[in-house]
């Protein structure tokens, strides 16, 4: 039987059940009556949840829109992968000589779903909480900055890419006013579109007006 | 403040924070500071996995793929609204005038989106356990078949549906061949379509038979 210790001190959890273990690391090729994706279905929910109430808390102010996109930029392959690359998994996952070949250890495909797999394990053994403590903390780790600012920016990237598509330019960002005392200064920012203006908007920096505005104008133009 | 005690008698379950369900009833055209869509992102993970769980448990020997298909086919808006309409949501939901007149409390969107805010916020002010509970007593009542039996039949409605569309014509189930004794019985159905066999599939039963060769029968017209 393998050593699954050094695994288990990097997830901070010790099995008690290792059949359980070995399950969340065997890929269907191994071809054995049982392989990981059963868990992976059930950990894929568990990381749903544990992620969603983690933005849920964190972000009180932001609507369930937001929440989702932070969240789909989070839970998804190529996160799930590299939290998989940090714990190692690769080179756990029991797989065929034909996907070992193939770089099997290295697809993200295989390292995501043997992460989740991991995760849904804990879960059934140990429980939300447990499971929850540790993909935090490996979140976290992975993800320093999981903030709005971060996700917002995708707005302006989106309308860059929208607008060089459907116009052939890219959009302009103009401080039409900036008012109130120094701790307490508003910006008020305009995106144009071939100097014509598509969306104002308000906020405490002008990064944050710019990527409002960006938001604003991408609905209007897909109105 | 309005009476919850009924609904709350329906869900078995007492709300400590009043606010909380006040703001899973609360309709974003409402226009108050809150309303139930932060909620319905959380009940809406907490669902799925609550759900999944159900099915993994209920069903040992099924893949990953089936057990999505059953979670998809309890987890949707029609399969809310349902459970929404038992606990006759409708009623309490907060909406605007104009949502009202518009006969709101009745649309489907409205109804799922407040159960699975419901269902969030019991999550949040009473844990998983509690949420699970709840849920799973509700689905049970208004599913009182959830069976693999029940899903698989989906598999013969689909390839009807694909071979009219695509050939004009409904498969034909034929029976090739049953063996065993009485209580082992084994069969053997072939999936025919104008004449020329498309798929062969064993089972424990003709039913169970049709239903594995209509699976494989609507890979292969897919591939």
């Amino acid at each position: 039987m393998n050593d699954y210790s050094q695994l288990e001190e990097r997830l901070n959890y010790t099995f008690k059940n290792k059949q359980l273990i070995i399950e969340a690391l065997t890929h269907k090729s191994y071809k054995k009556p049982y392989n990981n994706e059963r868990l992976e279905f059930l950990g894929d929910a568990v990381l749903d949840l544990i992620v969603g109430e983690y933005l849920f808390s964190k972000f009180p102010n932001s609507n369930e829109g937001i929440l989702s996109k932070i969240r789909a930029s989070l839970v998804n392959e190529s996160g799930f992968t590299l939290l998989a690359r940090k714990l190692d998994l690769g080179s756990y996952i029991y797989l065929s000589l034909a996907e070992e070949n193939n770089n099997g250890r290295n697809k993200p495909s295989l390292l995501s779903n043997a992460f989740e797999a991991i995760i849904g394990a804990i879960y059934l053994e140990a429980g939300l909480a447990t499971a929850k403590e540790i993909s935090i903390k490996l979140l976290e780790e992975s993800h320093p900055k999981i903030d709005l600012d971060s996700l917002s920016k995708d707005y302006k990237t989106a309308l860059q890419e929208l607008t060089q598509a459907t116009h052939g330019v890219t959009p302009n960002y103009t401080l039409l006013d900036s008012s109130g005392p120094d701790h307490k200064k508003e910006f008020v920012i305009a995106v144009t579109l071939d100097d014509k203006t598509i969306a104002t908007a308000k906020g405490k920096s002008k990064k944050e007006a710019q990527q409002k505005a960006a938001e604003l104008a991408l609905k209007e133009l897909k109105a």
